[in-house]
């Protein structure tokens, strides 16, 4: 059927545009049929603009549009009025003028769609997402999505303009044996051979800045094979990038000019630079987190000095040993009851504390369980160290260092819950956590790790230590935090062979080893590596803070559920057992 | 160790610098040893920089640079000056000055590379693609990711201010029961499912259409698990655009105007636009091909009206069925011997012709081996229709319609290299090719598929025949071709229940299989889905004919090989065994 193009799109005319005959292209997002007059909001990705269907002035779109019904697509011709008195709608900006129908053009047929297509739903999410191409017809969805688009533009435009360029990486790459979470993929052409999705560039750009490309960066799909959560989709977008020549002070320069576009471009606010930094020691010691929400202003407290010289076993132990005994201030929650410290309690204990010890302030006085196991001085630099006064709350937790202070940095943000010490419109916290140990001690095996790759370089001074103290080296590696969510990572990578071979036997892997897992990027440093470094944001998460929304779900437009299906095309789904013979497969 | 960041690239350094205290970071391109003076010329990705080492400017210096390699990395610090006279060089930009070096600091050393860092290589591909790493040190390779860096920013630009917006589509999708060219990704989640990476996002750039985005576009990895070709790779890059309530003409502007952008940024050329036209009949007459190459101004000429009378049985066959006469003429070509005509009938007899008719053109006489069985009049028409002068040489091909054409096209094309006839420089030709055939005829399985995809529009004039005589039905479908290569394909889809039903039938598709293979997206079209139209460019091919290359792993940064392996990472590989169990398959 044949319709005339938009002249204008459904959220652009005003009273200017008064007398105009103009054509629009549309959904029907509501029809009113007020007997005499029937009225049409008309909805397109701009905006929404009503169209008025009068007996008097067009019979016959009069009669047609009784068959209108939510959702269906219609072409329409008319001329733009304003409104009569009274009648404007302030809540569209479109409202001070309507159009008055000459024709219309049903291009669609629509069947009633499961959930209104409105910003406000209570629809159980899975049924957004089974009709997905409903959903993101909700206004709500399609600014997230036009937002998204924003930031992508914002990101290009200022890489662009400093240099840097972006390089499409391999999506079919080399699975590594310790890819756990590698998606494979299995190869026709080559019988038993398998290709892997990458988890992240991180190989290639640091290829590219051997082969000189000097500033790399690329908006990238990754993938990571593991259970989703909330936050965690199988295949996910970095804004990945990697610098040549540079140290750490470089990269943040670079980095902070991007999320100042941000916050300006996005939430019209001014982001003040340098930004804030905490050492990963400061942060848990303080926060109990390596990426803090700062919104919050409660700060935990270390508490070791204080006890310095106990009778008290339980923290004996800790500042005898390596371990922290650390408080946290809950300010007014004096009154809290018994039940109500069960229940923290309780909250504490799930993530692995022997229990939680809580201190009412009484003028001049301690109330707690513990009371009697310490001395009045002891009492005294509590309630000072704290800052306490009378009414408030005090927790301790006390164990080994790392454990106990996330465990309270938990309950930090738990208390700030609790007390809404974080209003949603609280100004964002922007901030960056560096000097991250190099290497993490696992327990159960018995050996480092590293913490980010073993690509990233120590801190220069820490060298020394990579043999004989591994756990006290710091790395040059650096998170960027917002509002208490990671939102970027990255480092200082190893140029030098010899250091990285250090690095490598530091890790316990072999050189045959190396070799086997890294070797075209260890060959490649062979050939004349510069110093380079780079970083990674997760930008679903990103977009989803500065979308204000509360699941990165909200920011993609076609995402898996946490069960790792897509509920719209109900994938992965089964394939016939020929197109596995072709792959040389079988399940089993 | 511990170095300055440059102040300048080596590229930028001019007359203006003279007397400035500048740092350099950057590789040894050359190391020239006078003895007295030693030069290296320094490169990075902006260009190329003259250093001094001379012992009596700086002796500490000059001793360190003996230890100087290609390839080295190097900070140095230095004080531009004015080149004496008469040892400037005008090869370079940089040409007219050099830097009197204070301090080297070499920041890494380098193994003698495989082949020189030069653009002119004679080097075996395999071994540039092992060692990418130093390919991409090249300046042409360079300067081709640099290029492709730019288009795609072009794009980015252009697709934003004309309101598209890109939106990220999955790149784990549900698997095509008839994608036999699918990737296929095991689930560790859902034993015996997988996911495949999409051949193109079509399905999902018309959900987006349904769900209003209005106006799409993404620069996106597509997977096609084919053999390669020389231009072919496992994964490639589309521009993939898809707009709503347009006709073919709406994308052609948009698509126009992008180009537009392209000549002028990449090639300082002004594209003349609209664009020239053929439909697919009139390519495939005059061309031999869907994707005429104009630089060629060779045409052929349909000889069905010279021969409607004929008593050659040959051409009588052809001119009372359905087939068709071809010609071409072969400018001065007369003087070809016996031996060169039997090559020119072996290159056709390969593509399956049964033979070539060629005739001489003399003074007021045809000499071919088939004049006997020709009239005076039929060889008077064929000289005038080919507009044949003496000393041509005429080819004649007959045969079923499109294998006929397409042969003489390849002819045509064959002819066009022995004559020289397209010149490195000669102007690049765009048109589009319109109304091709909705239906292809397979004759192995006697049934119609689909020439695009089956959501491809008939022209609306058409629909008639769809039921009746298939092969006639035109679709609203449209290529943009660039010197003989598609380099975008699209369509105007069907947006309406009903044509998309008649479509399934007269593809053979059942309802129940039509749900089963394209379910999500027929049910989104229930709800009230506008028309909508779209094209995708095949962005590498596109990138490799803007950088005058003539492979597209010249424009791709780490391209698998035309056996699909890519021989830096040497992948595919095998995996272990453990990782085949977690996802629940086995090599058979």
């Amino acid at each position: 059927m044949s319709f005339r193009y938009r002249t204008h799109n459904c959220g652009e005319l005003r009273e200017k545009n008064v007398g105009e005959h103009v054509v629009l292209n549309g959904w029907v997002d509501t029809r009113r049929d007020l007997g005499g007059i029937i009225f049409i909001e008309m909805r397109d990705r701009y905006g929404i603009m009503q169209v008025v269907f009068e007996p008097t002035f067009n019979e016959a779109a009069h009669h047609q549009a009784k068959d209108l019904r939510n959702e269906f697509v219609i072409a329409i011709e008319g001329t733009v009025r304003k409104r009569p008195a009274g009648t404007e709608n302030p809540a569209l900006p479109t409202g001070l003028v309507d159009v008055m129908i000459d024709k219309l053009i049903i291009l669609n047929e629509a069947k009633t769609p499961p959930f209104p297509i409105k910003d406000e739903t209570d629809v159980n999410e899975d049924i957004r997402l089974k009709y997905r191409y409903l959903d993101l017809r909700r206004p709500r969805m399609q600014h997230n999505l036009m937002m998204r688009h924003k930031m992508y533009i914002l990101t290009r435009e200022y890489f662009d303009r400093n240099n840097f360029i972006e390089v499409e990486t391999p999506v079919l790459m080399k699975s590594t044996p310790e890819g756990a979470r590698d998606f494979l993929v299995p190869s026709r052409v080559h019988k038993g051979k398998f290709f892997a999705l990458p988890q992240s560039p991180q190989q290639y750009k640091q290829i590219l800045m051997v082969s000189g490309m000097d500033r790399y960066f690329q908006i990238v799909k990754c993938f990571r094979d593991e259970d989703l959560r909330a936050d965690r989709q199988l295949e996910f977008t970095q804004i990945d990038v990697e610098m040549s020549f540079v140290d750490q002070e470089n990269i943040f320069e670079v980095v902070e000019g991007l999320m100042k576009i941000f916050y300006k471009e996005i939430w019209n606010k001014e982001l003040s630079i340098p930004l804030p930094r905490l050492t990963f020691d400061e942060a848990m010691e303080k926060y109990g987190s390596d990426k803090p929400d700062l919104r919050c202003s409660l700060e935990m407290v270390n508490l070791n000095h204080v006890f310095l010289n106990t009778s008290f076993k339980v923290f004996q132990d800790q500042v005898k040993g390596k371990g922290v005994i650390t408080g946290l201030l809950a300010p007014g929650c004096g009154d809290y009851t018994r039940n109500q410290l069960d229940v923290l309690t309780d909250f504490v204990k799930k993530l692995g504390a022997g229990g939680l010890i809580w201190m009412r302030v009484k003028e001049n006085d301690l109330e707690a369980p513990i009371a009697k196991f310490l001395s009045d001085e002891e009492k005294k630099n509590i309630v000072s160290t704290l800052n306490a006064k009378p009414g408030d709350l005090l927790f301790i937790l006390s164990g080994p260092r790392l454990k106990a202070l996330s465990i309270m940095g938990s309950l930090r943000l738990e208390m700030a819950k609790r007390l809404n010490l974080i209003q949603p419109d609280a100004d964002p916290k922007l901030l960056w956590v560096t000097d991250f140990p190099l290497f993490e001690w696992d327990d159960e095996t018995k050996r480092y790790y590293a913490m980010h790759h073993p690509f990233t370089s120590p801190r220069l001074e820490d060298v020394e230590f990579m043999d004989t103290d591994p756990g006290r080296v710091k790395a040059r590696a650096y998170d960027l935090v917002l509002n208490g969510s990671e939102i970027a990572g990255g480092s200082i990578r190893i140029h030098n062979s010899e250091l990285q071979s250090k690095m490598f036997k530091a890790l316990g892997i072999s050189d045959e080893e190396a070799e086997h897992k890294f070797g075209f990027l260890t060959n490649a440093f062979k050939y004349g590596a510069p110093p380079h470094g780079g970083i990674a944001f997760g930008f679903d998460r990103m977009a989803m803070i500065f979308a204000g929304e509360s699941s990165i779900r909200e920011v993609i437009a076609f995402p898996k559920t946490a069960s790792a299906v897509s509920l719209m095309d109900d994938s992965p789904s089964t394939v016939p057992e020929e197109a596995l013979k072709d792959l040389h497969i079988k399940i089993c």
